[in-house]
This record gives C-alpha cells, sequence and structure tokens, in this order.
C-alpha cells in the first residue's frame, strides 16, 4: 500500500512526478465515457516507463491462445480488447530538443482528475538540456455529452526562450499491444487524409474486420488569440500528423486544442466512417474547447445527483467512493446491451475479454439501485443472447441435452481463458448468473422477465449441474468433484462447499421458477419447454433428488462449513502469524505452497453466506467468518468489499471501515502492487456494495428496502441514493440516525432496524440510530 | 492401434507407401548410435508431411518458455534437443522434374530397418508426372564404430529416360525446430566450405554456444564403376551443397555415397572442429561404404550377443522386444556421464530436454543388467552431479536447509518444465532418484558408493520430504498436500499413496544409509555431515517421527491402498464399460473430465507395490491390482510394463503376455496415435523389464540373483542375458523348464522358484519347471 497521491475529496492528486509509479497513475487517471477510454499517457513523447493505451469499446481481436501444454477443450483463441489508435498525442519541439519527461528535469509537476467535473489536468515546469525551461499546461477529457468525442487544450509557454518551437499533433494507429500473444500487430490501415487543420484515419482490425475512424481537427492560439498556421502534413504507415512551427516568445502561451472523434462501425455504417468523423469533429470543434468542457461539467453534475456517496468528516474514504463511482460510469452506460464491463475498464488491456461473473456477482447490484431497470436487465440479455454458446461450450466439455457452461471470460459468448483449473473448474459463474436473474427479478419485481428469457437460462444451467454432480456410492451422497471455487488459491479440489451450495440453490430457484411461470403463463412454458425438449418431471425429479442428497462439507466441531474436503488438514497458521514480507503471496510464493497453504484469495464459503444471509442464522455466519476471515489474504480484488458487509452485518464496524478502505482504495494505494496495468473496474461495485449494504445494510426482502445502518466511527455521517421500483430516495446516516429522503411522487414503505416506515412522496423520515 | 509394418524377427519392413503414416515410419525408422542420430527422412525433397529430425546428443538450447498464464516459480526456458543441421540431404532431378514422393507416382515401395546390422534400407520404383520411371535404391546408417559419423550410398537408375539428371548432396543448417515455442531458429552460421567433392559447415547454437561441425564427402559411380565428376557447389546461409550432372544411361544405375562426420565442440576443440570434421570424413570415405557397412554388422553383431533377447515361436513378439532393444542401444551407451536418456532419444523433438524420472524408474534396470556396472553408474553420478541445482530448485518452492528437488524435466539439472502440476507437484520424482540408489547398490553390492556420493543425494531429498510433508491436526498424522502422482490423470491431490509412500521409504534407506556409511567410514561421515550441516540426530528423529505417523490412505473393505484422498467418491464405471470411441481419453475427452473420473494414465498404487513387493503379501497386491487394473487406461508409455510385471507375478499370464505385447509394439503399432512426434525410448526399457522381472521373476534378494520363470503360452521359449556382479548368463525358459548357462570363469549361486541353485563355472543349470 502506498499513500502517493493527495487527499481531496474530488481530485486524484499527483504532486511531483515519479517515474517510477507513472503506469500506476496512468491507469489511475484514466478517461472514459463507456464508448471509448484511454489510459493517462501523456501527449508529448516519453522514453520512459508507459502502457500506452486507448481503446473503444466492444471492439476486440481474436488472438491466438498462447499456452505452454494444450489441454483438450481449451479455446483456440482469446478475444482481447484492443489498444487502439493513439488519438492525443502531440509531439512537441523546442528549438531543436524534443519534450521528454523522461530526458528532461521536472522542477515542478502536478496532475490532477478532477472526478467532479470529468477531466485530467496536468501543469508542469521542465527544463530541458540545453536549459530551455517551458511549462505545460493540459487539460482532457472524453466527452459523456458525446460518446464519440474527445478534446486537448495543450499550452506551451518558454520561460527564458524565444524562438522556434514545433508542435506536431498526430494520430497513430501503428500501435503496439503489450498484452499480444505473439508480439504480432492488430490493426491495418483502411485509409487516412490529411490537410492542414484536419485528418482521419480508418483502421480495420485483423480477423474481427471492424473498422474505426479517427478524426482530429487542430486549433492555434497564441498569447490567448487564435492564429492562423500552416502545417506540414506527415502521412507514415497507419499515421497521420501536421507539424505546425510557431515562433515562441518567451513568457507567451502557445495554446494547441485537438478534437477527436472516434467511430466505430459498430454504430456507423463503415463506408461512412471517415466522412462522418470529419463532419463530426468538424461541428464539436466549432463550439471551442471551453464550451464543450462546460457541457462536460455540466453533465458530470447531472450523473453525480443520482450517483453520489457522501461520506462526511472522513476525506480519505470520501475520495476513495468518489473514485470508484466515478470510474464506475466512465466505464459502462448500459445503453448498448451488446457490451459488458471489462475488468479493467478502459484502463489497461490485462484480462482481455470483456465478461467475468464480476459483472453478475458484483455489478448488476450497483447499476439495479443507481441506474435505470433496463440496464441490469440489459446486463442479463446478454447473457440470454449467449445461451447457446454456453451450451456449445459445455458440449465441448462432454455435456449434452442443452446443458449450458457460460465461459470464464468472454467477449461474444465464446470461451477465451485457457488455464484448465479455470476455464473447466471454476463453473461457480454459472450459479453467479442464475443468481443475478434471481437478485433483478427480487429487486425490480419483473417476473415477466423468467417468463421470456430467465427461465430458459436457469434451466440450461441446471441441467449443467444435474450431469456435473456425481454420485458417490462411498457416501450413499451426490458430490461435485475437481472445481475452482471463487477462492482461486485452490485448485481442482473435491466438493467446494460455495460452489455446491450455489448448485443446489439453482436447481431449488429452478424448480421455484418452473413454477411460478407455469402458473404466470402456461402457453409461453409449454412452448419453451417444447423449444428446449424440457422433460418437467423426469429432470425436475432429478433436480430434487440431488437437492436432498447433495454433500455439503460441514465441521460440526468447530461449527462451520468446510470450504472444501481435506481443508482441516491444512496447516492451520492464520495470516497475522505469517511474515509481512511473504505477502502478496502470489509474488512471493510458488504456485504450489500458496495452494496447499491455508491462505485464500477470496473467501468463497463468505461469499456463499453473504449471497444466502436469509438460510443461516447470524450465530452461523459469525462462526463461518471468524474462521475464514483470518486465512484471508485478500488478493482478490473482489475479496475485500464482501468481507466489509459481513463484518458490519455482524456489528464489527471496525473490521468493516478497514475492508471498506481497502476495497474503496485498491488501486489509489496500489494495494496489491498491481494498478500499473489497469485499475479493478469490476471491484469498483463491490465498494458501492460495502458501503451500501454494508454500512447502510440494505436488502431487498418481500419486496420491500430494509436498511440496518451502522456508522463508522470516523464518519459524521453517509449518504447515498437509491433507486427502486420508480422511487428515487437519499438515506443519511448521522450518529443520530437515518433520515430518508423520498423525491418521488409515490409513497413507499421501507423497513429500518426491522420496523417498518411508511415515507410519504416527496417527504423526509427521520428515524432514530438502534 | 495399427498394423502397418510386417512381422521379422529382425526386421521392421514397410510395403507400399502410405504418405498419412509417413511420420509415424519416420519415427520407428529413427537410427542413432548414442552420439548422433536421426529420423528416417527421405534424402531426397519431399512435399508431403514429414517432420525432419537430426539430433547431436548433449546439444540443447534454453528456448524461452511459453505459458499461457505465469505462476511463480516456472523456469524462463524449456532447455530443447535441437534439431541440427540435415546431413542427408540430396536433391535429385531428372531432367527437368524434382524427384519428391508426394507429387511423383509411387508404383513400388520397400523401407526396411535392419536391426540385426543396424541400417535403414529402401528400395522403389516411381514414375514422375512427365513419365519419366525411376528405381531409387537407398542404405544409410549411423555408425556405432565411429559415433560421429555416417553414411549413404544412394543410387538412381531411371528405366525409361537417358540424358541429364542432377544430384545435389548438401548439408542444410537452417532448419527449423517444430518445437520452437517463438518459430526462432536456433543455429548461427560460423563458416563454411565447399569443394568439389568435399564440405564442411560450422554452427553454433544461439545462447548456449555449442558448435558442431558437418563434414561431407561424396564419390559417385556409373554401372558399378567409379566416375570422376566436376560438381557446382552452391552456398548459401547456412547451407553447402555440391551439384552434379550426370548423362544417365536407361537402365544403368548411378549411386552417389555420401560419408558424413559430424563433431560436436562437447568433445572437440571449437576451433579446430571443421579441421578435423574434413580429415576425419577423408578418412572414412577411404574405406568405402561396403567396408564401413561390414564394420557396422559386425558392432552390432557383438551388440546382440550381450542384448539379445530371443523368444522362439512368436514372431510378433519377437520383432516388439527387439526393436526396443535396438533402439535402447541407438540411443544411450553410457559412456559420456554428460548425457542421459531422453523420452524420444533420436527420434524426435519433443519433450525436450533429457532427463526425466524414465531414467531412474525404468532405464537404470535395464543397464544393470545389460551393462557394466559403470553405465548405471554413471546415470546415478549425472544426479549427483546436478545436486547443488536441485537444492536451488527447491529454495525457488520455498524449501530450506539443503532440501532438494530434483527437476521433473531437465538438461543440466535446471527445471525445464512448467505446468504448475507437474513441476511443482510431480515431486515422487524425488523418489524414483533416491530408489535408483537403493536399487544400485542392491544389484552391484557396491556400497561405497553410498559413503562416497549416495547418502548426500538421500539426506537432501528426505529433508525435502520432511518439509514437503506436514502435521494434520486434524487427524493427528502427517499428511502429503498438494502433489500429482505418476498418475498424471489426477492432479493436485492429497495424500496420494505412492508419493507419501515413497516418501516414507526415502526416510527410512536414509536412516538406514546413515547407519551403514557410519560403520562403513566414520571419517568420511563425519565429513559429510559438516559439509552439509547435517544435524543427525535433530532430523533423524523428525524423519523418525514422520515414518510412525504418515497417513497411507487404505480402505479396509475393499482392502486396498486409496489411489489418494477423495478416491472411492468417483462413479466407478471400469475402462471395458466405456465406449471404444472415448479412447484415448486424452484426446477424447476435456482435462477435468479425465481428472475427476476414475481413469488412471498408469496405476501409481501398482508402481509402488512393483517398487516395494517385499513389503506386501501378494493377497493385498492382488486385491489392488484387481481394484487398479480395470481402472487403467494405460495412456502413458510407462504403463503397461508395470501391469506386465505384476500380472506375471500373481500367475496370470495371459494378462502378462497382453500387456507385454502393449508395451513391445508401443511404437511399430502407433498403440496411442503419437508416435508420429517420436517413439517412447525410455519406456522401451520397462519393456526389457517386462521380459526379465515378468516372465523371467528375475529379483534381486540378499546380493543374490532369482528367478521365477513363467511361459506365455504363444511362446516356445524364451533366452535372456544378464550380467550380474561380474558374472554372464544366459537364462533360457521353455516348456519344460529353465536352464541357465554361466559364461563366466567363476561359479554363482542362483535361486529358481525359492530354491538355490549354484550353477558352476562356464557351465549349464537345468531347472524343471514348477
Amino acid at each position: 500500500m502506498k499513500q502517493y497521491f493527495k487527499v481531496n475529496e474530488w481530485k486524484i492528486i499527483e504532486e511531483g512526478f515519479d517515474p517510477s509509479y507513472n503506469k500506476v497513475t496512468e491507469s489511475v487517471f484514466s478517461l472514459g465515457n463507456g464508448r471509448m477510454g484511454q489510459r493517462a499517457n501523456f501527449e508529448e513523447a516519453y522514453s520512459g516507463e508507459t502502457l500506452q493505451g486507448n481503446y473503444v469499446a466492444g471492439v476486440y481481436y481474436p488472438d491466438k491462445t498462447r499456452v505452454g501444454w494444450w489441454k483438450n477443450g481449451y479455446p483456440e483463441y482469446f478475444a482481447k480488447v484492443l489498444n487502439a489508435a493513439n488519438w492525443i498525442g502531440i509531439d512537441v519541439w523546442i528549438g531543436d530538443e524534443q519534450l521528454d519527461l523522461a530526458k528532461w528535469e521536472v522542477i515542478d509537476f502536478k496532475r490532477e482528475l478532477n472526478m467532479k467535473e470529468g477531466y485530467l489536468h496536468r501543469n508542469t515546469l521542465v527544463k530541458s538540456p540545453q536549459g530551455k525551461m517551458v511549462r505545460i499546461e493540459s487539460t482532457r477529457f472524453c466527452s459523456i455529452v458525446d460518446d464519440e468525442m474527445g478534446a486537448i487544450a495543450y499550452t506551451v509557454t518558454c520561460t527564458n526562450y524565444s524562438g522556434g518551437i514545433r508542435l506536431i499533433p498526430y494520430i497513430d494507429g501503428d500501435i503496439i499491444n503489450a498484452d499480444s500473444n505473439y508480439g504480432e500487430k492488430f490493426w491495418g490501415e483502411v485509409s487516412k487524409e490529411i490537410s492542414n487543420d484536419t485528418g482521419v484515419i480508418q483502421l480495420r482490425t485483423k480477423k474481427t474486420g471492424f473498422e474505426v475512424a479517427t478524426a482530429m481537427k487542430i486549433r492555434l492560439s497564441q498569447g490567448g488569440k487564435p492564429v492562423d498556421f500552416i502545417s506540414e502534413q506527415i502521412q507514415k504507415e497507419k499515421y497521420i500528423g501536421a507539424e505546425i512551427t510557431v515562433n515562441a516568445v518567451s513568457g507567451q502561451p502557445v495554446t494547441l486544442k485537438k478534437y477527436v472523434v472516434n467511430l466505430s462501425s459498430q454504430n456507423h455504417k463503415t463506408d461512412e466512417l471517415s466522412t462522418k468523423a470529419l463532419a463530426e469533429v468538424e461541428r464539436i470543434s466549432e463550439k471551442d474547447f471551453a464550451l464543450l468542457l462546460n457541457e462536460q461539467r455540466l453533465a458530470w453534475a447531472e450523473k453525480w445527483k443520482h450517483n453520489d456517496i457522501i461520506i462526511e468528516g472522513d476525506a480519505v474514504a470520501q475520495q476513495g467512493i468518489r473514485f470508484n463511482i466515478f470510474q464506475l460510469n466512465q466505464t459502462y452506460t448500459g445503453e448498448d446491451d451488446r457490451l459488458n464491463i471489462g475488468p479493467k475498464g478502459f484502463t489497461g488491456e490485462k484480462y482481455g475479454g470483456s465478461t467475468y461473473w464480476d459483472t453478475e456477482a458484483y455489478c448488476v447490484p450497483f447499476y439495479l439501485a443507481t441506474a435505470d431497470q433496463k440496464v441490469a436487465r440489459n446486463l442479463l440479455l446478454y447473457r440470454y443472447k449467449q445461451l447457446g454458446k454456453a451450451i456449445d461450450n459445455a458440449k465441448l466439455l462432454g455435456f449434452k441435452d442443452g446443458a449450458a457452461l457460460y465461459p470464464m471470460v468472454t467477449m461474444d459468448g465464446t470461451e477465451c481463458h485457457n488455464e484448465w483449473e479455470i476455464t473447466f473448474e471454476e463453473i461457480h459463474r454459472n450459479g453467479a448468473i442464475a443468481f443475478a436473474i434471481f437478485n433483478y427479478v427480487r429487486y425490480t419485481g419483473d417476473e415477466a422477465y423468467l417468463t421470456d428469457y430467465g427461465l430458459e437460462v436457469l434451466i440450461a444451467i441446471s441441467r449443467f449441474w444435474a450431469q456435473r454432480i456425481t454420485w458417490s456410492a462411498e457416501r450413499q451422497q451426490y458430490v461435485m468433484l475437481g472445481v475452482t471455487g471463487p477462492n482461486e488459491y485452490e485448485n481442482n479440489v473435491n466438493n467446494n462447499w460455495y460452489t455446491s451450495t450455489i448448485a443446489v440453490w439453482c436447481l431449488k430457484y429452478t424448480i421455484e421458477a418452473i413454477g411460478k411461470v407455469k402458473q404466470a403463463n402456461q402457453h409461453k412454458y409449454n412452448d419453451l419447454i417444447t423449444k428446449i425438449s424440457f422433460r418437467e418431471e423426469y429432470e425436475c425429479e432429478k433436480f430434487a433428488d440431488i437437492i436432498g442428497k447433495m454433500y455439503l462439507g460441514y465441521d460440526a466441531q468447530l461449527g462451520i462449513f468446510l470450504q472444501q474436503d481435506g481443508f482441516l488438514d491444512k496447516e492451520q497458521i492464520l495470516v497475522k502469524d505469517l511474515p509481512k514480507s511473504e505477502l502478496p503471496l502470489v509474488k512471493k510464493w510458488s504456485w504450489d505452497r500458496i495452494l496447499r497453504s491455508v491462505y485464500i484469495k477470496q473467501a468463497d464459503v463468505l461469499q456463499g453466506l453473504y449471497f444466502f444471509e436469509d438460510d443461516y442464522n447470524l450465530e452461523t455466519i459469525r462462526r463461518n467468518y471468524d474462521f475464514y476471515e483470518p486465512r484471508t489474504v485478500h488478493e482478490s480484488s473482489l475479496s475485500p468489499c464482501v468481507h466489509a458487509i459481513l463484518a458490519a452485518k455482524l456489528g464489527d464496524i471496525d473490521r468493516a471501515y478497514q475492508f471498506y478502505l481497502r476495497t474503496s482504495r485498491l488501486d489509489i494505494d496500489d494495494y496489491n502492487d498491481d494498478t500499473d496495468d489497469g485499475c479493478h473496474i469490476t471491484s469498483m461495485a463491490g465498494t458501492w456494495m460495502a458501503v451500501v449494504e454494508g454500512f447502510g445494510g440494505m436488502r431487498v426482502r418481500d419486496g420491500k428496502l430494509s436498511f440496518n445502518p451502522l456508522l463508522p466511527a470516523e464518519w459524521k455521517a453517509l449518504s447515498f441514493k437509491v433507486g427502486f421500483r420508480g422511487i428515487s430516495l437519499n438515506v443519511r446516516i448521522s450518529k443520530d440516525g437515518a433520515a430518508i429522503t423520498n423525491y418521488s411522487d409515490k409513497s413507499i414503505t421501507v423497513k429500518v432496524y426491522n420496523e417498518e416506515y411508511a415515507i410519504d412522496a416527496n417527504s423526509e423520515k427521520q428515524i432514530k440510530i438502534k
């Protein structure tokens, strides 16, 4: 854990430049708007350590798999988010010296990510090897008003030099994908043109054939006044640039404004891309940078109005949660049901793919409560549309009769991942996908979803479990062999409690859903079972038999569920008794040592108790928490949030607070020493859960919202907003109690500390804390 | 299983050419002499499916590891046997048509590997696209008289064409390694020269800097008479050739003789390589091909005198065992203690590395009984010399205080393999290395080896086990978590019976060896324990504690040892009840399905019962055999031989015979559909074991040889030769009994069917069969 950035409630601030930390900063300061985004690379050349990254949502490439030893069933390709054309580039020459912060002396340096208004700002004074002093100020943003557009205002002020300077704004599509398996380049050029102040380049991805046109328009001012210029146009392979020579006067700022539009063939006709991009960039440049930035400010203000969480009296915590909400809003807007939420969003290319079980387990709750119902529904439909591929995927592994195994990692429904212990065995993902259906219906009350889409997915998933679970003659019970749970620090174990528990739950919920759908619409139900050849009696009997006879590990002496067979055979040395120098284990220990140790990446028994908390009494949850938490190293970004929620539930507010800080500041403080290649976007939704479900104690039970507020000692007050079935609420929790404001024209009944309160339309209810 | 080759007691014969089978034939017909070797590629160009392979022993390259997802502790490089310069190449043009069996019509075709005399012969009649009929006859060998030399006699006879033909003998170092991880080429050129009939090229491996000079000398005859020629010399990158134009006369044979010498910097000064190679090739070419081939015949006759196994009345079985002995003799001669026995020998590049546990578990017994004692000793010393690296390897995985983990795959002592479930977990290899020490001392009586080398290795290995085994508070016993046994169809299991059993045995044998060494030479013992900081009392107490309290799985109801925890939870469907279409599992099933199934690649419980048979009564062995054998798919080449030995021991002669056929004809019949990339050299030693230890029932107990002969119904008689402590015996088993001939000048006492017989010097003893 580092404390590199300055604490500020609305900004992330870097003061002074530490090149060794540059890749982390590039990740943390990433910008995005759900459609495109990029890492916080410098506009000018930088020869130091950097990870260049520009991304366009939904544009990917199936990179040929790299694997040491091939296993039957591995996918041939890993579909990856691509590094796309670099549109921010502006090369800068002062006289005959090229600006490069890796080679020039940095006198002072300040960079900040303004989360309130949605832009990145940098102000630095540098000295060239020959002694020229230059101040650089740059502001840039990815517009959330027009999600195909970005802009930069880049100001150069020489303070002890007058003479020629050259600015070369460019678009470069000849970029490298750091994550390419065989060092291939994935883009080919379609066309390009460049005039004095305007250019466009259209590129096509190999194999997948996505095309993206990136257009730029350049404006120049000197001493604050617009000036004309004559540029020298540069064309190279997959590159266009315009070299502008300016006679700089010492002390007089030279500002280059670069307007950019990025259009993808996913949303526009391929043959119109370049023409449209040029027209668009023309249109936005007419507005001028200041006006566009003001629109951006207003749009972000509107976002925050619905999304913000306010923590009073604790700026560190406040900064943390705002950073998480900011990045979530930058990553996914829910407007396009072909998109999903990549684990790195627009902050890096690691992990490729776009969709993990993170979406269902961590992101769906966030979007359910903070966005229109259709956003969560789109996330569910994304999986519904890929059901056929999930059935194909299961077939590849020997399953049949319509059993579905959703991929561990995917872009378009095809499995991408290639580690047998994960690809083939981390099958609990199927459970999370079923749980998200349940969660969506529970939250929204939209039971028609089950009839129209949900049940078909549930049956396919339950068919998978019914085949994957086998009968042990030895135990006279059903068992689940050879799985990897969410705790990936165990591989290929038998009877992982979490996976078995969620599998049994899936079977139960499927039977329940069948009942509901039959009752709601027998006709549609009949159509469905015909379509998928569902033999209701026979298959449900099998489901029920498994439900009744499933082995779920339990140690009676300790009163805990057993993470897996043999877990108690391990040496029971707690994390607190490990030397700090051994952490993080994933970097310090060999894999086998991690596997045979008791240490847990994320505690999956606790994940199960979180999902199914109503099935267990508080004492059971406490015993398991007390057992598993001290063995958990939280080396998954998805771990601390669930621990925070359970700690809060168990009244352990101090631990809940510590876990909250860890999840909310995971990237800002580079907790796990791995933010350099991107931020942990999906776990940010977990941070939101830690606040709302943890400290707010929010749940939906029997169609009603309930709260169980608990405030960390460090906080004066906590406020958050949720939407529920058409009603908008603000919940403010202080030492004195909870104040719930209903902004809607309908009244709502909520439970607080298990008592019901009616809150009238457009009014507030004060509830004393217990 | 295929029956592609003709059965012959001394030859492998291919009649007719099946291009789809060509890579298998190339493997089976490989030639070698322990120093160099090659696959049976055609001399002339061949545009069909082929795997080019020429190899020079001990010359390797550390190829950058390719891995999907890096795990801490993986090696960065995989040291690979290299495909070296192609020295057999002779391009042939008949008029303007290039000879290419993939494009020409093959009228008749016969190829044979003469195992008795050690050469490869081909005779084929082909028709060109333009209709020219040409007979090609070629004979080649890798000399076992001079292991740096090979020669080819290549005869072209046009039968309906007179006119120009061109022969281009060449040496090409610009070859491809099919197994290269990133498509790199591993050889660079040092120098080359080519004159009218003589050329040499010297190449250097990248990184490792091995150099190999390959020289050729060409002779030509026409109509059986030597003729002079003037060639056109060709030089390309890493290539030399001599183009010879001959005026061919229809019906008159044109013969090109190509003499080749291959010298490596391992055995010669680098700056003398090319000069020496030229001198050598000059010298051998003066002897002429026929003379050299005759020397080869005589040398092989001498080999067979000591090595041959004669099976009377069953040519299929006879061909099988001779093929195995032939290939073993081609692969490793024991003269160079830097070399070891690669799993593919000189028949392919797959698996890289040169040393697996195969050497200790399967090859040492063969060399103990068929070669000078120093050969097995050299194999042991190879590991002794790498002890330091084995200790480093263990350190990398978190072990300390002199614990050693020998690599799974190695060239020079460094681990090469990179699958966590094997590299880090298939640790039973340590046990096999200890067992080989025991086996060597048991067979030879050379107890001084323990004092000088063996004990140091044993203590380092026992230290590893003492750290790797952990205490289970739950069981109040020691356990071994997270291992992969020889049955690689289970990964990361707990308490694999075989691994735990051999670990406990190691600890016991180490304590025993400490006692012996102390008694034999207290002084040297003191030196050793000082050198390795061995705290005898403390460490031996720990060893003894583990020996006394180790958990070894046993099912009382079935009376069997448990392969691992949870084995009986699996669905117990036997191999015989599997549809044939599902086999081999490794090609038909996804990895997870194999892992959670009951099916066994090679039965490691049975491997343990084979190693430690004296510790178990026959009924125990039978119960385990009866349980595990029907669950074993034998998809490891190392599996059938041990089953054959146990079946013979249990009196199940029919099964023993079936297993024998499978192991002995594994490659000839391409049983597992994987001979195309090379033969299974190390399992060939297992075949020898199946005969001598299985049907011969040979054991060494209390310093004496014992036999328990049993003859398959299909055989009239079986004869084999063994050497034992300076005495040479021939054992002939027939329906009537055993005849043991002592060829030595000393008498020997052996046990047959548990009765002792003294066999005088140079005499034979007849023993009636029981």
